[in-house]
């Protein structure tokens, strides 16, 4: 059963738990939209359903509500980044505009930052770029999950990119993915159906593939995008291993297998190289290449021959990235965000903890 | 049957005919030695298999061999190049050459290049920042042979990326992959062999996936990386959209089904909205963000750690993306570059038209 709930009560209520935890007015806010952003845009598994998370991880002060985000070193186009154990909602969205001031002052910025924490999801920081018209790019690293072609350890991340690219009367590009083939989110779906999972998704922990859709309970792991060699998962574990160097090698955070896991409850690896996880952020100021109305004509124009592309048997339409996550938020900001029994309990039980009052009323 | 030549008879024999189709001295060298990149590592559908490709395009005056290669647009970190419809080789090396410089001055540099001809690698570019302690990246668009998710038509090329990323005892990290599970060249191997692809390589030209490796010639399409819906194909679908739009709708190439097509005999797109095939590339020089003997240092970490994993039964161990090449490339530099008889033929025929004596000897 769901039950639909208005952004701005949900708003309301996340901004308030970030406040309570300690967070500037101002920080809460950022947390909140940033947070919400992933609800409103469909993708449910890193909105409002992991606010609990955050909270246990501020509990055992692995969260600082106050973070000193400084610039540790930078060029005309480059920096790094601390976030000082802050909020990666917030973390992010400071190196970000970081990120879009040096594209406005020379043509590109590129961010890479260090001593952070879980940001929600990329495609909201790579779309900060649009209304300055740039192309943005976010991407993070995260605990192991993932494992490379021929291992039977997890040693990456789902580890996201996002790149989101302007239009002129189209709806803009965003592709925001992970760069396993599926989720640990898509499993848990199939435990719930009592479904197995499609060959290719997952494998054991010996390193056989399964269709096993407890696989990573059991000390499996998830497969990079391709899934098995003969499809290419080289590729896909090429990828991911391009954001955790973006995003840890460069700043000085934690990656591979040493990434802190999101879960308060287990327990850090040892031995970390660095500290807390790692992002990176681009922004690419379109001017900077040519004149950006021009750009968007072509943008638009390439969006129009995709969408109007003949298609398989069956299927309606081909999809522009971003096109369905676009129409997902016109839906949810008219007609409310839905959500689970379970979801429902778990933001109630945090506004208890916190105090605040008539939570969640439409 | 395999013969192997040396790379220095090869070398000469490339440089001559470049040099003979009218290119100076120089651009024939660098030419020579983009080239015969991709033999020494291995990819050997983009080598000296290609030269005669080239020719045929010199003679109906796609390649320009004297490019007035420039910048037409530039801020301190970008640059937008105009190939003058030069060839990739040379274009390409230059279009790095002045990422490069801008990453020297302030931090990092992004070119993207329109009117430009096929590249060979893109992995050798990408490479070109190494010796500077730069992170290289190369992309190129390519004529349409993938089908977007959920289309019939090919919209895409096989758009391939590279990421070149500096190591300090350890072999550098060298990603260089296409966007598309499987290659044209691949299709071409299984028919040769009278073998089935895998399921997830191809589809027909009503869309529907298949096993048969004539696809293509039937009007079928190669799919992204991913393979189908349920293995996330529009991952890679969005992927190689991304190194399309970097590649040609921020320069001004031709982008989509618009590329012009390789092979000489087929016509050009009707309609074709820029200029020639477009590459992007980017060099971030690492000191512009941390020390470069600290990154390096956990660079290696990160490469042994990966190297040393556990492995799945039955696989030796897990590979470093660039690795595999790297030893290919030290043995064929010692030992010689493996031919088959009818590329041999095809480089002596091309040898005796612009007559070049003593082609080839060992």
């Amino acid at each position: 059963m769901l039950q639909r709930f208005s952004y701005s009560s949900l708003h309301s209520l996340v901004q308030q738990v970030f406040y309570k935890m300690g967070c500037t007015d101002e920080d809460a806010k950022i947390a909140s939209d940033s947070l919400l952003s992933a609800d409103t845009r469909g993708i449910d598994s890193h909105g409002v359903v992991r606010l609990s998370g955050y909270v246990r991880l501020w509990e055992i002060k692995r969260i600082n509500p106050q973070p000193r985000i400084r610039i540790v070193h930078e060029t005309p186009s480059t920096a790094v980044i601390n976030g000082d154990a802050g909020l990666g909602l917030v973390v992010a969205h400071f190196s970000m505009q970081t990120a879009i001031g040096k594209a406005k002052n020379c043509g590109s910025g590129w961010v890479s930052v260090k001593n952070s924490n879980h940001f929600g999801i990329a495609g909201r920081y790579a779309m900060m770029a649009l209304p300055h018209d740039m192309i943005g790019i976010a991407m993070t690293n995260a605990s192991a999950l993932v494992a490379p072609t021929y291992s039977a350890e997890r040693l990456l991340g789902t580890n996201p990119i996002a790149v989101a690219v302007p239009s002129g009367a189209e709806t803009p590009f965003v592709a925001d993915f992970a760069t396993s083939v599926a989720s640990k989110g898509k499993l848990e779906i199939l435990q719930r159906k009592n479904e197995l999972a499609p060959q290719g998704w997952a494998q054991t922990k010996e390193g056989k593939i399964t269709t096993d859709p407890y696989s990573l309970e059991k000390g499996g792991a998830l497969l990079p995008l391709g899934g098995q060699k003969d499809h290419s998962s080289h590729k896909g574990y090429a990828l991911g291993a391009v954001v955790d160097i973006f995003s840890a090698v460069l700043s000085g955070a934690n990656y591979g297998p040493w990434v802190p896991p999101f879960p308060a409850f287990l327990p850090l690896p040892e031995n970390m190289p660095g500290e807390g996880i790692g992002h990176f952020f681009g922004a690419m100021c379109i001017g900077a290449f040519r004149p950006a109305d021009e750009f968007k004509r072509d943008m638009d124009q390439w969006i129009r021959r995709f969408k109007s592309a003949k298609t398989a048997d069956g299927q309606p339409q081909v999809y522009i990235p971003g096109e369905i996550e676009q129409a997902m938020e016109s839906d949810r900001m008219a007609n409310g965000i839905p959500l689970s029994e379970p979801v429902v309990e778990d933001l109630r039980n945090i506004a208890e903890k916190f105090s605040i009052e008539r939570p969640l009323e439409m």
